[in-house]
């Protein structure tokens, strides 16, 4: 590729529409007063001891000890509901990469942690660390990319217990956006947190009021928390980091197959994960994270990219609304080729994500396979449906200059503005340039070899890859990094699993 | 293929969303008040003499005898504008098929006469009569097809004078929707019109009643009207029939380069077709068509697909509001073949034709090689996006049986949904199931020959054309109408043309 790919800067696009409603408002309080019920009644199975130790200790909350289940009084969901913050900011050790989470700031993320990588060269292969540090490089590269969420790929051959230290590490040296790492349990988040201070070279006081990280909780459906996610929750709570709490809803099999029955379980989940959140720290950073889906009844796979999960986001994000709480929807789809239904499911569920108001759109660049694997090639195809949007929510000129009065009344009826000073003033600039799209006539595309979208999406990430640029890290935080990265690496493997790690 | 196609059945989706404000309503009012000042100083081209001669004796109309230049006092424009309905009906001779244009019902068409027809078997080849006619079955069959516009592949072989009566009898024939003509001067247009009424079996009284056709006016930019446009425009609103004046203002070749400037140009045009019709006849049914596009300055191809065309959209949309006015908005992409491009291009178009609260979503079916060709896979994949766009419409159910309180309660913390009875009740009849999409699992997908969407797509079309049933036509409408193609086919050829287009 001669020249480098045409990327839009770096940017958060502003909503600015109304997102849409598919239910009415009173459907909204049924759902919600739905969800209030399922928490009175039924409960919540917390898997987490000091969880459970610690809402026995609260007003509102019943736990029963041989269940474990937890309930809570409607008036106590209310109330912590209201705690929560509408927006904030996740610090980025880059400040220009920073991102504002609600109040109409939209982000998006690559898909999260598939087991798999694939290209147009290399086919499907397993997740490495080598893998995974190149799609880090893409994921820097590609402005589209608010921040990297999880693990672009999962390096299957680095050792499970000390795999989140050096992954972070590579977030922090290969990139310098904002990252989410995993809630799996009390240490690995505090690792994580610690990273993400290091990264920024700021004080510990200083971290607790500038969310610099941001973690995801998934609730185990039906109506359970287990215990890292439990613990890893109040974990972030008390640092006052960003969590996103996801319930993976899936109607038909651990949720009720309608649609308002999975999204009141769904939210009764998220809510109770709310509840223990802000009752540990009020008002620290939540986002309302919806992931409810439906089985493929002849299949049994999970219908992503279909209507119905469209659905579920769409209600999802009236609740979101409802409770003032920032949202993170999912971009999916069915497809297991880069072809038109890759296209088009992805596109609708992009669509989709933006319209229900989501403030988060993940898993929105790579995901094929069900999610089970990342595309390179559908990274620069999603980048490109990212850019899109982007540019369709940029703010349109409307005043004199742009209105061409004086351009119509000098071209007349039956002109053309080829050569008007108008046009050429602006032809450069005026209109969105391509990533992937091929506009060019039939005959000139045929020229250039008549390819693919994913052909050409396979020049772009080798031109992405090979014009990289590793952003600058302060030596000192460097070295302070890998102090923390090998102490903590030490203390995690005993010497015996230390002397296999390495290879004696 | 075993079985039929999943088809959801013929309907119209409700819009229940508010659509997609791109810009305030001040930037409108500006655009409305730049469109009056081109009308009122620039003025436009009505190159019909019979239009000009109309006009000419209207109050708040300069007519230029030199120039051929009609200028409209902005009193004038905007009082043609309050006399247009909101909403009317076109009637299909079936009237189970008949279309609701207004008041939040939605409708899709074809792609608009492309001269190529193509598939998986035969690939690119010319459009013929046959062709046309394997297109209409298609047509017909395809459930979210709402209607039929133009000739879906344009019929080469057909005598170009006597096209349009072999034609229409065709769509009369060989679908019971709706259909969209010509609006090439005064003799074809009447010729359909009558046509039409003979279809449903009506007299002229209530044919002028009752709108039974639909037309497109073009005009022809910038600021130029041509003859059989005006004249066919004058003689729709004679008759009643419902117009859609749609402008193809190119921007930065016939139109403003930028967006403001070219929809104020293109909206000017529109108003000035506008005042013709409802002069003629206040009242008379309109729809406000856009396909306000731009060049693509590297290939000078128009950007089919891209986000200015959608930006132009979604602000003609707010136009359209501003006017009480049905829109019609077209879904294109600049795909040549059937990749990710063609899918995600075309997904966005069609959700940025939905959010700009488009009445009418033309060429949403089958557009491929910017808009050149027709191809049956595409028109399959294109359904499937129609219809899940339909199914995200359609109203959910939030109720007591829906919200599932007690299968909830049932299932408890921990538990699967898989056999309660809340699931079996529903399973088969909950969830959106897809014409081409593949939701199986990736080995059952191998399986099966690991098809791209295209070659599912290939299967679903010939399933379709093999199910395809004519629908009934009275005979003596049959008759009717054979009559009266035979007889105008007469008057319009001359002894000669006749001799030879009969191949003696």
């Amino acid at each position: 590729m001669s020249r480098a790919p045409n990327q839009m800067p770096w940017a958060q696009p502003g909503r600015r529409f109304a997102p849409m409603d598919l239910v009415s408002r009173d459907e909204i309080e049924a759902i919600h007063h739905a969800s209030l019920a399922v928490l009175r009644d039924t409960g919540v199975h917390f898997m987490s001891p000091r969880a459970r130790a610690f809402l026995a200790g609260q007003d509102g909350v019943t736990v029963d000890r041989e269940t474990e289940i937890v309930r809570f009084d409607p008036g106590l969901v209310e109330a912590t509901i209201e705690s929560t913050p509408r927006s904030f900011t996740i610090h980025a050790r880059n400040p220009a990469h920073s991102v504002k989470v609600g109040g109409g700031h939209l982000s998006f993320s690559n898909v999260i942690t598939p087991p798999y990588v694939s290209d147009l060269d290399g086919g499907k292969r397993d997740g490495s660390e080598s893998e995974f540090r190149e799609l880090l490089k893409l994921c820097q590269a590609l402005n589209a990319l608010s921040f990297v969420f999880g693990y672009p790929v999962e390096p299957q051959d680095l050792h499970p217990e000390t795999r989140h230290l050096d992954a972070y590490r590579g977030h922090i040296e290969l990139t310098d956006k904002v990252w989410r790492g995993y809630t799996l349990g009390n240490d690995r988040i505090l690792d994580a947190i610690e990273m993400a201070r290091i990264a920024r070279g700021i004080s510990r006081e200083r971290l607790l009021a500038e969310p610099s990280f941001i973690a995801n909780v998934t609730t185990n459906s039906p109506l359970r928390i287990d215990e890292p996610m439990g613990d890893g929750l109040m974990t972030m709570a008390e640092m006052n980091q960003a969590v996103s709490i996801t319930s993976f809803a899936m109607a038909g099999a651990i949720a009720p197959i309608t649609l308002a029955g999975a999204v009141a379980q769904q939210n009764a989940e998220i809510l109770a994960a709310v509840a223990l959140s802000q009752l540990v720290r009020p008002g620290a950073p939540i986002v309302y994270g919806t992931f409810t889906a439906n089985v493929y009844m002849r299949s049994g796979a999970i219908a992503f990219g279909g209507p119905d999960l469209a659905k579920a986001t769409l209600v999802s994000g009236q609740l979101a609304r409802r409770y003032g709480l920032p949202l993170k929807s999912a971009v999916t789809n069915g497809a297991k080729l880069l072809d038109a239904q890759a296209g088009y499911e992805t596109q609708g569920a992009l669509w989709t994500a933006v319209m229900s108001g989501a403030d988060i759109v993940a898993h929105a660049c790579g995901w094929m396979e069900s999610g089970l694997t990342i595309s390179r090639e559908k990274m620069i195809i999603d980048a490109e449906m990212i850019q899109m949007i982007a540019d369709i929510l940029r703010p349109v000129a409307v005043d004199e200059a742009s209105l061409a009065l004086d351009a119509i009344a000098e071209v007349g009826p039956g002109g053309q503005f080829f050569d008007c000073q108008h046009t050429l003033e602006r032809f450069k600039t005026e209109y969105y340039e391509p990533l992937v799209s091929d506009w060019e006539s039939l005959e000139t595309w045929q020229e250039r070899g008549a390819k693919s979208a994913g052909e050409r999406a396979n020049t772009v990430w080798k031109a992405l890859i090979e014009g990289y640029e590793q952003p600058a890290l302060d030596p000192a935080i460097k070295e302070e990094l890998d102090c923390f990265v090998e102490r903590r690496r030490a203390e995690i493997l005993s010497p015996t699993e230390k002397a296999i790690s390495a290879g004696v």
